[in-house]
């Protein structure tokens, strides 16, 4: 850490994602890691289109992300039509944030694309029939997305990750003409953010909570996440939500599996879209 | 794109990239998307240790990344005991760069923090019983490591993803103690790059391969892979490597299960280790 005035950013930016009382000491600090700190899913946007070119760049660097021994099993289908908008929205608990956005990106994990050098070359890839390969897939997509998200967010834009994609596979596939093979494996709203949807960063748990030294350790959680949970309550308050603590909104939402909204069946469907997941 | 610098830059990067026949037209420049631009992952480390708090800043902004829900489903080992490192190298096809680099990131999927709330609460959390929940976790940890990646680079660090941690997840489980319901998911070498290691940007598949307007599309793809089968051929020669297209290295990678040196077994390994994939 160089000067004071790094010092005082790096602070302010920790305070915000921990809370005063559970400030890291940390290390390395400059404009790219203040941009990571302040990142905040938006749920509202303004009309206004992108610049043009902006997908490109984006695509360009979601393509500069490491994939697994270069297989590059993921692609990215970019929506703007707002009745395909609307269609996915629909079929995503009605986000209304995926009509908003000028731009809906729809992340791929993407096995046949490989599967097609295969078949052309007359060669069995039985290696595609594994989980393993499904698991790739989907690390590469989201290796590829958060690079966009860091580049979006770089020039100005906002985003939201959309897992809600996965809630009818199917019918996102039809829509956007996906082959056997691929699964949309989530989404993303890029846009200008609508300045009243802009919150406070949001807290996260404690670090000694989930960065372990050597071995995995469960000795401070409970003090850890009850801290969060008071941190998360202020948070939630302040944002006139409710005062539900992390703990309370985690079993709720885990202990019923109605509240996956069909992403229950996401193994079969799985199956039935061409992923053996042997 | 605002000064004929920047066009020059941005031009010169996207070339790495893509090879000089096949530049996107972008828009938006900055110094973060040269650095997104610029990634290369790094196989042999000097052995110098890292500023002190390097960790703790990687963690703040692997934390920054969005989460599902703000479940926070993943966790983070950091690895720096020689013989840990020489333990996990001897299980991922015996990779020196583990051994070398100071700091062995292991990220986790993680569904035993939640699991450990609902015991302490006696809730049964069913949605972790599914396939949905696994995915999550792991969507979860490379969207925090790809922000890790990301901030290591921007420090002036190297990285390479480990999938091989896959290998043996038993092994891996064992030796760093994660409980069930965890899969160390990937690791990730973190260190100063031993400068003859540096290689050229590596190309990726024209764009037109991979980005799609509304709908998946294959129209093009024959000639689009025929033309970075070319451009990877060149890129082969010049390392001495071989003159491997990238089709012939996906064909033979993917053509034989033996090739997943293990992982053919992760999804009854998975079982073993507490995650139903309902």
């Amino acid at each position: 850490m160089k000067s004071s005035e790094m010092q005082t950013a790096a602070n302010d930016a920790l305070a915000k994602r921990y809370g005063q009382k559970a400030i890291p000491t940390i290390g390395g600090w400059n404009e790219t890691i203040a941009l990571l700190m302040a990142h905040r899913s938006i749920r509202a946007y303004r009309p206004d289109p992108l610049p043009i070119g902006t997908l490109e760049t984006l695509a360009a660097v979601a393509q500069s992300a490491a994939t697994s021994s270069n297989m590059q099993m993921w692609s990215m289908i970019a929506v703007t039509d707002q009745d395909t908008k609307a269609k996915i929205a629909a079929a995503s608990q009605k986000q209304k944030h995926i009509e908003q956005c000028p731009l809906f990106l729809v992340f791929v994990a993407d096995c046949s694309r490989n599967r097609r050098l295969g078949d052309a070359a007359d060669t069995e890839l039985a290696s595609l029939d594994y989980f393993e390969s499904f698991l790739v897939a989907s690390i590469d997509a989201a290796l590829a997305a958060q690079n966009a998200v860091v580049a979006a967010e770089s020039l100005g834009l906002s985003t939201v990750y959309i897992g809600a994609l996965r809630n009818q596979p199917l019918f996102i596939a039809e829509l956007l003409g996906l082959p056997k093979g691929t699964l949309g494996v989530f989404g993303l709203c890029v846009g200008y953010a609508d300045e009243h949807a802009v919150n406070e960063v949001k807290p996260r748990l404690p670090q000694e909570a989930v960065l372990f030294h050597g071995r995995y350790g469960v000795m401070q959680e409970k003090d850890l996440i009850a801290d969060y949970d008071q941190e998360m309550g202020a948070f939630s308050k302040r944002h006139e939500m409710s005062d539900d603590t992390w703990s309370g909104r985690v079993l709720n939402r885990l202990s019923n599996p109605a509240n996956l909204n069909g992403r229950d069946q996401l193994a079969s469907i799985l199956n039935a879209m061409g992923f053996k997941l042997k």
